[in-house]
């Protein structure tokens, strides 16, 4: 395993301004925010991708997740957030330890861009049927 | 509270795509999806944004996640992939129920188009201790 920037977090071998931590999950502020507030969540387990990560990190992930986020509008004002969590060079991952972001988004356009260009779904039913045949027993 | 599309696909009114179901989860094809694969992950509560949703949901949706994402990755053979919970109008949420989007990303661009402009940290001794402070006991 490549040892990355948030291994020597969870390690305590770098400092973060960290604002939640539990057994499995450490929470700690980006220090190159899109906006106010933006925090950064992560398993103190290593994994590169979500796909990774084992399923007691990863529900305890989801369990911190709304806990930090009403912390996070309660401290900031913030009326809206976005949570996004990146897999893959391809998908916008700078550092390869999985982490989930949490952005504010203010009215003055502050936080997360989002650029969503849709297409009709074709073939939906065989896709879903390969998909839920493909879900670990 | 204000009945969407979720609460009826939820409640079996409406007909879904389903990849995935479990207990307290739902998961089926966005049917305007992003690309390929494109699937929204939703808790069988409802819940406006993801600060509302209860800590048992919240977890079981974190548990669903790895699952679903590695059926995807499997079925469609993306390499990369975008998770994105969106919250409030501001920023981009568009069905008043909370769900994640599973999106997987291609090399011909097809996914989540992200516009990230960071700027520095600055304040985040004090922020990360008051929002440390605003976590629920």
């Amino acid at each position: 395993m490549a040892e990355t920037v948030f291994d020597k977090i969870v390690a305590g071998e770098i400092p973060c301004h960290k604002v939640y931590e539990d057994e499995k999950v450490l929470a700690f502020l980006d220090v190159n925010p899109l906006s106010e507030g933006h925090t950064l969540v992560i398993p103190k387990v290593h994994a590169e991708t979500l796909d990774e990560v084992p399923e007691d990190y990863a529900a305890a992930l989801g369990a911190a997740l709304p806990k930090i986020a009403r912390a996070i509008l309660k401290v900031t004002g913030a009326k809206a957030y976005n949570v996004l969590q990146n897999n893959g060079a391809g998908a916008h991952q700078a550092v390869m330890y999985v982490h989930f972001h949490i952005i504010p988004k203010y009215p003055d356009g502050a936080g997360l861009g989002i650029v969503w260009q849709p297409r009709p779904l074709s073939g939906g039913e065989v896709l879903a049927r390969e998909i839920a045949a493909a879900i670990d027993a």
